[in-house]
């Protein structure tokens, strides 16, 4: 299957969906792959069992503050010059781009990268979701190093990081790309296909499409939101899917700090009665509190949808005022194993509290 | 000539002289060097004429705040690593070492990566005094790259910064230093060795070793710093020097900031009567004002001398109450000219002021 220009308004929205807030804008990652598609042709969406285990499969990602790509356009050239450079670094020319997330910019901009270079696309990504930071993928956790990882401004000045694990090579990639202003290209996790099938998230570009669909059919219908939720109980891990508050935002903390967007975002019942949401933020949306009480947790997927017309939105466009559902989502179970919550689980984001699957939070 | 141990006192205390305040305590870069040079042997010390064109020859320094050497100690084997991948990433091993800056710690510790690789260590350097940023050399005054430059942290990862100039490559490799906790190796500037015959301040090693002996056979006689005078009067840069002011500190304002100690340092004359100086500096002292008059501004040397035992005194060492003497030296003519003022003259640290040599100063 061709991944071409016809897909990628619904592949966008449901990246956009499983980017649970995370990721920066997909309008703009659209608009990139569109135009490298249209020049290059679309790219094969490749599973990740169709694979040869030799490949030589590389990420291609942004790395900064989604805010900043509002301001500061993506040129494209800085993450093909990322992937070239890691190719001369392990000697193996690409077989293949994979998905480091599969949210928003990050999830999109690969196809871009795919397409300019006449490559496959894998249908899988090292989350399943979006996170903050680069250790936070399956690759990591699975045991595929981090490093060498080269990041690369606009301007086609670029680093190599060379770290002993990729918590260490997030803290050096996080000064260079600050240093970079906050948006720029990045290549690292340099896997085989074998390592490919032994720890990405299989099938999520293909899960992305069906819930963009979902949610445009759903419009259509009058009922976006119950379009999605009955779509993902079709799904092999998003089966369990959740409306955890319907309502509008009476109150929005959003900041840049430390690299990331970081915030709180408060809802109340647009009726008066029932309780208060208030959702936590670092670049994606990490817990759904209902009046303090944990309705869903990261590595679930936590997403905030536009109540009419389905659309999710991310955490730099929430708005007060805005009348909005929260969907909660159950992450794939690799993501939920003690490996991976040791990683990205709720305390990697300094929650006093482990993680219960939202099937648990939800009677 | 061979640079042993019997020479490091000296060398030590006479970079620690042109490193006008900066580059860090020598004595523990001293350390290192002599434990190198027993283990291994004295390196020899090679003339600029005496190298061979196209022989390899790169440096090795420590980046961060000098304030931070005296935390973390030195291990010696994140420069060695920098030298090594920089031969990697050039395809051509080390004929020689060559230090970027004659102060303080940076000019004593790649006598001991010279010596623990059995290689020669040039009579030169790329200031002929000490600076805070990489860009701040005659290599690139004159044409060197400063890319590829290798970071390595303690923990011997490493980075590979590709700049474009200099100036890009110091933000990347500040950056990257600030997060390795402000004191990691560096080896840049890879050059060949017509490279550093056109490019390099030449003679400053044995420059130092002479001011150094002259600071300690003076003491003998009851007048180190009459004899450092007499001694850099008959040098082919440093002979236009002054004492430009004899006192005691009276107030000092010292922080780390951005990466460097940055600070004014204010003395008043022993008795009363006279008037006061101000020095200001980051890592190195950069101008020196009487009653808000320039006596002495950077690139020319600035040195703070213990008045008794004629000892520099470092940034990070100067104290309230010390008796000193200031000491303002001309630098040498390949730091004095346009295109080197356009890189480390008084505009490039924030003054609004020109260059004046310390001969027009100083009537």
């Amino acid at each position: 299957m061709k991944l071409g220009v016809d897909l990628l308004e619904d592949f966008a929205r449901g990246a956009a969906f499983l980017g649970t807030g995370g990721g920066g804008d997909p309008y703009i990652g659209r608009l990139a792959a569109q135009y490298a598609i249209e020049e290059f042709g679309a790219p094969e969406l490749v599973a990740l069992e169709d694979l040869d285990d030799d490949t030589a499969v590389y990420t291609a990602a942004y790395i900064g503050a989604p805010t900043i790509f509002l301001e500061k356009l993506i040129c494209g050239a800085d993450l093909d010059l990322a992937v070239e450079k890691l190719e001369e670094l392990t000697g193996k020319p690409a077989g293949a781009i994979i998905s480091a997330e599969i949210g928003g910019v990050n999830s999109i901009v690969p196809l871009a990268v795919a397409a300019r270079r006449g490559l496959p696309i894998v249908d899988g990504d090292g989350m399943g979701r979006a996170f903050p930071e680069v250790q936070m993928v399956t690759f990591n956790v699975y045991g595929v190093p981090a490093s060498p990882a080269v990041i690369v401004n606009e301007h086609l000045e670029y680093c190599v990081v060379h770290a002993h694990n990729a918590k260490s090579a997030e803290d050096k990639l996080r000064a260079i790309a600050i240093e970079m202003g906050l948006g720029a290209g990045l290549s690292c996790f340099p896997m085989s296909g074998r390592q490919a099938k032994d720890t990405a998230v299989g099938k999520t570009l293909s899960l992305a499409i069906g819930a963009g669909q979902a949610i445009a059919e759903g419009r259509r219908a009058g009922e976006p939101i119950d379009a999605l939720l009955a779509y993902l109980r079709t799904t092999p891990y998003y089966n369990q899917c959740h409306v955890l508050f319907d309502g509008k935002i009476v109150d929005l903390l959003r900041e840049v700090k430390g690299g990331w967007n970081v915030g709180t975002c408060v809802m109340e019942p647009l009726e008066s009665g029932g309780g208060t949401m208030e959702i936590l933020f670092r670049n994606e949306n990490l817990i759904a509190r209902l009046d303090g009480e944990t309705k869903a947790i990261v590595p679930d997927l936590i997403a905030i949808l536009d109540r009419e017309s389905g659309e999710p939105i991310t955490t730099e466009g929430v708005r007060y005022g805005q009348r909005v559902k929260v969907v909660g989502v159950s992450a794939a179970p690799i993501m939920r194993t003690p490996e991976a919550l040791a990683v990205f689980g709720p305390r990697m984001f300094g929650f006093d509290e482990d993680f219960t699957p939202i099937e648990d939070l939800i009677g």
